[in-house]
């Protein structure tokens, strides 16, 4: 017996995770019905986009998608799929931090696509590299999402909801972290009239040098060579910001540790 | 009256500054004469290389070079370049963290090119990107310094050591925290049997995506978006790393106030 495969989805959210799974979508070859969001401007365009209807409310939902992908605030998907009232379609949200369980009391049909990337509006990514992470509530619907992220990704796995939210820890620490650790540096150039530009270089070479190279094994700076002259002058420098000296002798603490242990060993 | 160009150049040290500093003068077209460090296997290979003599002892050094090229470790530098005994020659150093001063007793004619990059063994970077910020001791010898290293980089700049301090404590947020920061991630994608391969693309796409975004800008993640739930759950996950959970809470705070101060703005 085949399975039957996913061939019309149903939108629901209109921000950069659905203005990005759209795109995929329509690359892969399916269709998108209806978008459906709280932000009818935004679903509207989407919409247009797309050649999606546009639904103005949960009321005018289609209820025979094949799926239904949720691209709403982490803390919104439980209230929102219970409010469509799907009883039994496939329902899918795209969090790396909820439980695939929030969905349960919403359809028997159950799961979740996790792509591990960060999405923002007018910025273009390639869908073919990202991993996407399946769970969902039985073998068939597992098969199901899995075959259809495989569509625009090359790097689909299944993976339970406590190994998810791992993975959604470690992108806090290498997105969201790294991103501020950028925006400190941005206002201490800016702090001392210098242009950011100078630091793009090294912060893309910094990048791509751990693609092949475990960033443990390549470590630099004062802090790892343990040289307390240029350690104690730089925490004098940001002596105007008590928090970035604080995280800077922390951070630097932490690198002199992992050294020590690393040396033991 | 036409400035002499620099034509000839002594490199001290062999290590990865030295290395990358030898393929830059050979592409701009100047000769390495002779290069000498404290580690003669690494100084012999560079050597070799780069057509250049070997020198086996600071009493070997020719006192002819038109620049004296020091890459070594910040602490040295000063006594070796004394060492040299130059006197009247130019001589730089390419520190990011260290004064022009640093070189005033070992020879009347001094400064400093610093390029803003990290350079590892075998990782070909781009010259012609990289910023490089030139001081001297005289307005002739910035001149001359400027123009040598715009023969190998596009992007180069007079800056004071006071500024260039600045420029590298940036440096070390972007550069050695970043990379920390991609260790602890490493390090938790192992203890839960995932690969470090799968944050790659993110790590990626996190810095691509300020090459054109103010960071402050595009700041996502739980910390802000007040996420508390979510938050509470990582530091449970990294209770047994007390210092990452800490960092994890220090980071998270300061992300927080970054964007309670940029709504009041």
């Amino acid at each position: 017996m085949s399975l039957p495969s996913i061939e019309t989805i149903v939108i629901i959210g209109s921000g950069n995770v659905a203005t990005h799974f759209s795109g995929a979508i329509k690359k892969a070859g399916k269709k998108i019905i209806q978008i459906y969001s709280k932000h009818p401007k935004s679903a509207k365009q989407l919409s247009k986009e797309y050649a999606a209807e546009f639904a103005g409310s949960v009321n005018d939902l289609r209820k025979d998608a094949d799926l239904y992908l949720l691209a709403v605030t982490d803390n919104a998907i439980e209230e929102v799929a219970l409010s469509l009232k799907l009883k039994n379609r496939l329902i899918v949200h795209t969090a790396g931090s909820v439980s695939a369980d929030m969905l349960k009391r919403s359809s028997a049909d159950y799961g979740v696509i996790y792509p591990l990337q960060t999405f923002s509006a007018n910025i273009p990514v390639d869908w073919k590299k990202i991993p996407v992470f399946i769970e969902a509530s039985s073998k068939e619907n597992e098969k199901k999402l899995f075959r259809f992220a495989s569509l625009f990704s090359h790097d689909v796995h299944l993976l339970s909801s406590e190994k998810r939210k791992k993975i959604h820890l470690a992108a806090v620490f290498v997105n969201n972290f790294v991103n501020y650790i950028y925006s400190v540096a941005e206002n201490m150039m800016k702090e001392n009239n210098l242009s950011f530009d100078f630091l793009k270089p090294l912060i893309l070479e910094t990048a791509e040098r751990i693609m092949a190279n475990s960033p443990a094994d390549i470590q630099t700076g004062p802090a790892i060579r343990g040289d307390k002259k240029v350690i104690k002058e730089h925490i004098k420098f940001l002596s105007k910001h008590p928090d970035q000296a604080m995280l800077y002798k922390y951070l630097s603490e932490m690198i002199l540790k992992q050294n020590q242990k690393k040396q033991k060993k």
